[in-house]
């Protein structure tokens, strides 16, 4: 990964936006910025240079994975000791604005009671003010080893599934079909779960956020399968949909159009258009079976360093695809009290449409 | 849980704090007054009244979960609902101040940009402030239904120490170890791990926080164990650190120091007693093994709902302590590049002194 290129990049952006630095404070963005992927840590890009504070407990680390950037080691906790910093290295006049230093924050991921700490000691020379979600929007389009990393996470996630349908019986609980997979990506070097793995079975198959619970699988119904590892650091997440028993014919008819639809969403997916029309395509596709009404959420999201990050794919959305974003396309259809379908793939857009990563079939899987 | 009651204890302190409602965006505060355990959901409380608002994700589980509330299901996200709520029925006069209301916000939990979408919604009459952490301050001291979950949470995370022992061999990688005593925690019925359990061998066991990694376990060193659960949504969290091979002279005697240090630390624990003494007492027992200089962080802190709650066991932390407290008293040394050792139990505060939870024995295994 070239952090140095991102931070120059970023620098770049600064004076446009009137900053004269940016105090990085989200951990992903931090990561992306200059590689660290400890739990502590700020980074602060002038329009110049990057420093980057921790505390002692990750000296090692800081140092071992940390580029591009200063390393600060702090008892007082980073953004101390960024306050610090910035009150002795920035002073008015040397920065974009004559008079005032401007300190971008990003105020998605920075709490009010930081921000009165870090007003609480800065001089009244430097001026906190917030910054729109400026790595947010360079982190969308991932460059050539991020994809790597994600095709890889992809991979691992998707085998998981096996593990699922082998352990899928009437009578086995979910949160043990949980454990299956949750070992099984364990064993092959997953540092984690992306997200608390969804088995929702029989009526729970109708909860969109069904987490696995000590429900156990009926004889009869959908299994909605929803899971993902993070590896060396980038998400993946794939849903699959499986009926143990023989489905209904209605219940062939939904999984068929929940099927339609994630096709009509990824066969929307190209540079150019909004996320906005993926939804739209996968919901149109719905509503001429009727369905529409039951498609509750939103078609999908961005991954990356993040299991949900931009674009989200919604209605009204205005962000325009381009190559290299990574995103999610899974709509679902959710019958109250009676069962629910959804079937998510990851994509990457390409030059000229996108290139779907999840190798896994999605015809439908009687167990 | 009787959350009506501590709705209750909450609204009586209030007036005192000059608030005429405080907007609860914690989850964790949110579960703990009002018992709703998903992961989006905003508590209003008033003077008179409790209001919860969540999205159409989550109307089934706030109906079957939330308790002495209205619930309010809202398309618009559950904060900007609050605001709409507000606007409508906190108007000036009819609160706690003649000619303006204010709303305590959770300044540690709530973002400046949430802050800043919610002054632009609210009328000029309505103010925020940041709230003390009143929530926090109430869910220190845990009643006997929460002890009870919070015991049972302790023992099934212990029973995963048996899994470690059986695994831990020279060769095997630490999430290998890490996977063994995930997979028996959810077949458990452990809802999740309390954090990223952390194995760390040989070398490693110098990073007090040295999650799991592909690292093999070598032929000789201490392997510090440190890993909890999370069960009907309370958290357990223990340390052992264990020996492949036969400990070295100086390796069994910074063991036992350690060891005296945990002890030195529970046997301070009483009612009356501050939390920096308890820190001091440990620190002191290091001190006369010349090895306090190696004990880089804090001794303890609060467990419950959250793994890190308050009270934070530190030095100069003024904390007194009360029965019903549950702390963790937890020692490490860690000689840079060499090893380290860490030894946690969980304790809960009595009228006496208190009551170890944690039940495994903290003699040196070699294995």
């Amino acid at each position: 990964m070239d952090h140095k290129a991102r931070q120059q990049s970023l620098q770049e952006t600064l004076s446009a936006h009137r900053l004269d630095a940016l105090l990085v404070t989200h951990l992903p963005n931090v990561r992306y910025l200059c590689g660290f992927s400890g739990s502590a840590g700020v980074l602060l890009v002038t329009g110049a240079r990057s420093v980057f504070f921790t505390d002692g407990r990750y000296t090692d680390q800081a140092r071992a994975e940390v580029q591009a950037a200063r390393i600060v080691i702090t008892r007082k906790g980073p953004l101390a000791a960024a306050a610090v910093w910035l009150s002795q290295h920035l002073k008015p006049g040397r920065g974009a604005s004559a008079s005032r230093v401007k300190i971008g924050i990003e105020g998605e991921h920075l709490t009010v009671a930081a921000r009165s700490r870090l007003t609480g000691v800065l001089p009244p020379s430097i001026r906190l003010g917030e910054a729109p979600p400026l790595v947010e929007q360079a982190r969308m389009v991932k460059d050539e080893q991020e994809i790597e990393s994600i095709r890889s996470a992809v991979l691992l996630g998707a085998s998981l599934f096996d593990r699922a349908l082998e352990t899928i019986r009437p009578g086995v609980l979910e949160t043990e079909v949980a454990a299956e997979m949750e070992y099984a990506a364990r064993t092959a070097g997953a540092q984690a779960m992306s997200f608390d793995t969804i088995i929702a079975s029989g009526e729970r198959s109708a909860l969109p956020h069904g987490r696995a619970s000590r429900t156990a699988i009926p004889v009869q119904g959908f299994v909605v399968c929803d899971f993902g590892v993070i590896l060396s650091g980038y998400c993946s997440d794939m849903t699959r949909t499986v009926h143990v028993g023989r489905a209904s014919a209605e219940g062939r008819r939904v999984y068929q159009a929940v099927k339609q639809a994630q096709q009509a969403g990824v066969d929307a997916v190209r540079p150019g258009i909004s996320v906005g029309e993926v939804d739209q395509a996968a919901r149109k596709s719905l509503q001429k079976s009727g369905l529409a009404k039951y498609f509750t959420h939103s078609a999908g999201h961005g991954v990356g360093l993040e299991i949900h990050e931009a674009p989200r794919l919604a209605a009204g959305q205005s962000e325009i695809l381009q190559p290299g974003m990574v995103i999610t396309i899974e709509p679902g259809v959710y019958i109250p009290d009676k069962w629910g379908v959804r079937i998510e793939d990851m994509v990457v857009v390409t030059e000229q449409g996108c290139e779907i990563l999840t190798p896994t079939s999605k015809e439908l899987v009687e167990i």
